[in-house]
């Protein structure tokens, strides 16, 4: 099968590589509105041609959104418009209801399966893309009944042939439970690295003592500004509500350092600790 | 040379797995006051033998406190108590300046060189120590000069033999940029994984979405609170400043997200990214 892929850094070149590795599509066209980026993504193999929309709509059984939410925002309408019954468009954004209003009243709605692959690194662009990157990762699929059957099967053995497994809900769950498990999770390691790099001079001492919690604290705060910022705004409702539970936590634990309650402490703590259980 | 360590969890237990295997150590005496933990030290290999404290005054040339920092300012003073000229004694505790006042007027105060190997894991225990932990990390002497220089040098020896890089610096220097850069690290996990916890009821959804950058952001709040209350409660002062910067940051994007301030948040975001060319 053909299939085509818009952006090529790191979510969708990695994207590239493995669809190519493991024989689901037969030729992997794609394209980048970053010129060096498209010749780069060429030279490293990470698709088998460029070719513009209009024309992977013509060629291409599938076609990926592996661009900002801003862009699919934008973009998903143009490739749905005068789209055969043929194609399937699915997007790997990181959140989902504005894209999912976007294109609620779009007429070839069905063509198209909101998706959202759980995984990355803090690197972008397509020399960032590495092989594997999806293995053993979730795929999340929103809103499966405003889609044709076909196109969602045809989603699900894509994400099942990098082996990931496979999960559904609604998109505004969805964008719920990203905010309060993966957004936040990037904006306390900006307030991190910013809070750090605003107060302690010394670069040396931030290089010395970063082995000990900050490095793996901080790791996120690599990420790319023009990714995330479309998702932060996009998530807005969600992601405030959930900056405001994280400031109040934020608050008891300073009062029981203040305070020196040290019982207090342990007793946060280890109900932080629950997360042991959960994630092993 | 004989040496002797007092607490044989990950770090202790993993300090006397490699000065064995380096040979800085001809055999190493532990001690634990959880007598499991003693057994299963004795079992891992960590230790050559139990010896308790008094023993190890007799025969080590070198006795290292492995234990949480509320304990070594007990424990400190005591180690000193008529210990012979002989002697070095060092600590490996994550502030330095709670204990420094402890033994600031003790007679021997010159046997003890104040230390911070920057390493470690979230785990603890006897069973979570490993080979080669320090290996490539920063080990910190703090105020050197109130010790005999004897005593630096060998505390020096100990960990370039474990492949360490070592630096110098205040007690209460070192307290404020482990307060900047590592304790702050430690809360602001503790904190994403209380928000988590306390907001998002579906432990699945947790476990599915946690590759979204979760998982590595909230790796730390899986430490022990019998090491980090203390660590805390002893670094208030500094901790509470970096808290309340922290908190301006958290409240600064929030102000970026709700104005819908995209640019804003590109920049602050930006900012951040910083730390790249400082950790690489």
């Amino acid at each position: 099968m053909k299939v085509g892929i818009i952006g090529l850094g790191l979510i969708g070149g990695s994207l590239g590589l493995d669809l190519q590795a493991n024989g689901f599509a037969s030729s992997v066209s794609g394209w980048d509105q970053d010129e060096q980026h498209r010749q780069q993504a060429l030279e490293l193999g990470l698709v088998n041609e460029l070719a513009e929309l209009e024309e992977m709509k013509q060629n291409c059984e599938l076609i990926i959104l592996a661009i900002p939410v801003g862009a699919i925002v934008k973009v998903l309408p143009q490739v749905l418009d005068g789209a055969s019954k043929g194609l399937t468009v699915t997007d790997m954004g990181s959140t989902k209801n504005s894209i999912a209003e976007a294109v609620e009243k779009h007429p070839q709605r069905a063509l198209y399966v909101a998706s959202h692959p759980m995984a990355g690194t803090e690197f972008s662009g397509p020399a960032a893309a590495i092989p594997q990157l999806y293995v053993g990762k979730v795929a999340i699929i929103c809103d499966r009944e405003k889609s044709a059957e076909k196109g969602v099967h045809l989603v699900e053995r894509m994400y099942r042939s990098l082996y990931m497994r496979v999960r559904h809900m609604k998109a505004n769950e969805h964008d719920l439970h990203a905010a309060y498990v993966s957004h936040i999770s990037h904006i306390s390691s900006f307030v991190l690295a910013n809070t750090v790099l605003n107060k302690e001079k010394s670069e040396r001492a931030i290089f010395d003592l970063a082995s000990g919690g900050f490095e793996s604290t901080a790791r996120l705060a690599k990420s790319s500004p023009e990714m995330w910022a479309p998702i932060f705004d996009q998530n807005k409702k969600a992601l405030l509500e959930v900056i405001d539970i994280y400031s109040e936590q934020m608050q008891l634990v300073r009062n029981y350092i203040e305070k020196g309650d040290i019982n207090a402490m342990k007793n946060w703590m280890k109900k932080a600790n629950e997360i042991k259980r959960i994630l092993n």
